[in-house]
């Protein structure tokens, strides 16, 4: 591996964090919170450790395969040990443990937080753990639609984002061109939010930290109630919606953009995402009808957000499902291992896999019977290659090895299984909240010091897709 | 589908199993029971049955890979269906469904009971439940070591027994040859037990129905405490060391037998086997040193059996295991996935599979650093083909997909959410007792109807490799 540039490019991105730890001070000066310096200091501290890196390495070689897991995956972890530096240094979370993993929950857009009292946080701070999830959201899409794609992680190639890039005479849009027009997507539709929660009287510091909670399906509230505090269903619906959007395909809302509306119809895994979310809905809304307040549009909002935002691994709340039914319950659990849409700023396993494993299985058994027949596995009309299925195979036995292996280790640090269990996979699918211990009314504090390792792993494999993870661990990786 | 000639094989196993059925009587007579009458009933139901369906269908055609999955499916479930006739007659078990449930739990050498008091159950009975749990662990024997290989079912192919027919000169050794050899292997080893388990004091009833139980990895006792009722540690001792033998693959013990002792250190999954066993009781036996009874000679002993007692799918009981440590439990919940070797009369995943599923992992990520690099995953010395890979991938993730919507829909039937996914994988991995209402002191007599439903079709999938049973669910395996 390149370790020269490698370095250069993770001070880059050091640079750019800096930048961005200056961007909730004007909040600090408004609101007069007292964490400017904090933020100044953070800033500085990457700054320097930035310019350090990205002056003294140097390289003239090309970008290899190897490079690019390396520095997705430390680009990941350097922001979230340096991005914690503003809580400890403001003293709003004195241990850095907790302050790394509530930055690794910011950046990876999990949402699970170690706040036992969110509201005593400064505004700015409030406002930096919202915009962890922002830029995490945004560094998402570029990779599940550009880089993964090229690195060939868990079957990633086959959801390369089909987005032309401005020149239409370049065969092979770069990166950045494709990074350009889904973030202008990402801008475009966190600014519609943040309008259309003002119009619902929230303010504007509350509306944007939101908005950026909702479209990187992150799951950070300002409020120690979640969505639940501002107590109002058109808030409520506005949220569902934008949830649900952040969880599709950037790019089939880039080609709606454009006036392709066709391409959501066309799309197979959007089609089993929408039937997903009305079949939970109403079977939900069926399940808590008699359970408390009764009415049916109460029953059908409270379902119609559990669901979209588990679904979507955003993790906001407005009721504490663990008052639901054991069933419902055990729906959303369900729900936790799907996830959102490949390349939106969903985690989990995706629907397009969930769908592709489900086929496989028809296909398999189907070769049974007829040891001579050709058929293969289609995504829409797209033929799904062996190579493909294999990495999708691969995935999730690798998924479903993590997600046991890690809950068995989270419960020898003395939690129940159940709580082990749903911290488990509230942190692998991005989620945020899980069951039990770690329920939407309860948080991540009382998890050990080991066990809150154990969950930040957790947050980063399940955001990067896994393998891009796990490549790092294997000698030969590191090998010339 | 032939329906002739499945229905004619069917026909001559309903025959066979019908002179099962007389096999208690002498112990109905002896302890004046009062069961004879209802077992020769059952008896003659099973003829008629048989009769009429061996008389009636016939066909000069081979059989085919179809036929072949019909017979094997419906097989198990006449056995279910007409072994449970002795119970339903006697008035032991007065509900049909109970009886089923009960009966299908032995043929499928699961262990899964419905009875709250196992030994007010009359001799003739306690030994046909016993019984049941034998004859269908001869079944397992031939199925994965003859048949599924040739039906090529989950990747069972790997696993074609290489045991040689008595005829040297034939290639291909028939089903029949295999199966006789490794009965013997099987017959010799319930032999050597029980003649084991009454020098330790147990009578002869006892001792056969618990060796019946111990090599069919099945896990019925005559007795409501389970083993623990011996109070033995010679006893606990013996059945160890042949539910540990009875998780193995019987080509291996075949060999020994001939004298050819080094394929046991050949065989990979063995050695990963002994490997797990060991690893998992000592850990269980610190684990539990200061949880009740204090001395280390115990905790080994409570320790090694549970350990060998679950990762074989046996479900004997010597230690309330709700009483350990969470991670204790945890680490049981393990066991119940991986199973016993392939080959064996164990279920579960099996622990080749599981094996494989880890190198594939392993490859997996060394083809991402090294696209071009060719590099195979092996079991032993053989190259497992992307073909068979392919397969083994395919059942985890059915497994897993069954495991999960099963827990579901037995959720939905009103069993807390620990309950309902521990007696899914109790039943489906064929072990016997769970955890939570359906843990070792407890049963499955509280599961409501549609719930029994569901456990007794997760004891035939689990038991039949899953793809055996789903293929009769596809509409083209039954067109022309």
């Amino acid at each position: 591996m390149n370790i020269l540039l490698t370095g250069r490019i993770l001070g880059a991105l050091l640079l750019f964090l800096a930048t961005a730890l200056l961007i909730p001070v004007p909040f600090s000066l408004w609101y007069d919170d007292g964490a400017a310096l904090a933020l100044l200091a953070a800033a500085t501290t990457s700054l320097a450790a930035g310019a350090v890196l990205f002056l003294n390495c140097r390289s003239n070689k090309e970008l290899s395969l190897r490079e690019g897991f390396a520095i997705v995956s430390f680009g990941w972890l350097f922001y979230a040990f340096f991005g914690a530096l503003p809580y400890v240094i403001s003293g709003a979370i004195p241990s850095y443990l907790d302050a790394v993993f509530e930055t690794m929950s910011g950046f990876t857009t999990t949402g699970s937080t170690i706040l036992v009292n969110i509201e005593r946080l400064p505004e700015s701070l409030l406002f930096w753990r919202a915009l962890t999830h922002w830029l995490g959201g945004m560094g998402i899409i570029v990779l599940s639609l550009a880089i993964l794609p090229m690195l060939g992680v868990g079957g990633m190639q086959l959801f390369k984002a089909e987005v032309p890039g401005p020149t239409t005479d370049r065969l092979k849009p770069r990166i950045q061109d494709t990074a350009k027009l889904l973030w202008g997507v990402y801008v475009l539709l966190t600014a519609a939010e943040t309008l259309l929660l003002m119009y619902g009287g929230m303010n504007f510091f509350e509306a944007i930290c939101h908005s950026f909670a909702t479209l990187a399906t992150g799951g950070f509230s300002t409020r120690n109630a979640s969505v639940a505090a501002f107590d109002s269903p058109y808030i409520d619906w506005v949220i569902i919606v934008f949830m649900f959007l952040a969880g599709i395909n950037f790019s089939l809302h880039y080609h709606a953009l454009r006036g392709r509306f066709q391409e959501y119809r066309r799309n197979e895994e959007f089609l089993a995402y929408v039937g997903i979310t009305l079949v939970v809905t109403i079977v939900l809304t069926f399940l808590t009808l008699d359970t408390g307040h009764g009415s049916l549009a109460t029953s059908l909002r409270d379902s119609a957000f559990q669901t979209v935002s588990i679904l979507t691994t955003t993790g906001f709340g407005t009721a504490d499902y663990e008052l639901w039914p054991v069933l419902a319950q055990y729906l959303l659990v369900f729900l936790m291992f799907i996830g959102g849409c490949a390349g939106s700023t969903g985690g989990g396993m995706k629907v397009a896999r969930i769908l592709l494993l489900f086929k496989h299985a028809q296909v398999s058994v189907f070769r049974l019977v007829h040891p001579r027949a050709v058929r293969l596995v289609k995504l829409g009309a797209t033929p799904v290659d062996r190579e493909v299925m294999q990495s999708i195979l691969g995935f999730f036995a690798l998924f479903m090895g993590i997600f046991v292996a890690a809950s068995f280790m989270l419960a020898a640090t003395g939690l129940d299984l159940v709580s082990a269990a749903a911290a488990v996979i509230a942190t692998l699918s991005n989620i945020g909240p899980g069951l039990g211990s770690v329920g939407p009314t309860d948080n991540f504090s009382h998890v050990s010091d080991p066990g809150k390792g154990i969950l930040i792993f957790c947050m980063l494999a399940g955001r990067l897709e896994l393998f891009t993870v796990l490549v790092l661990f294997f000698p030969s990786f590191w090998r010339k």
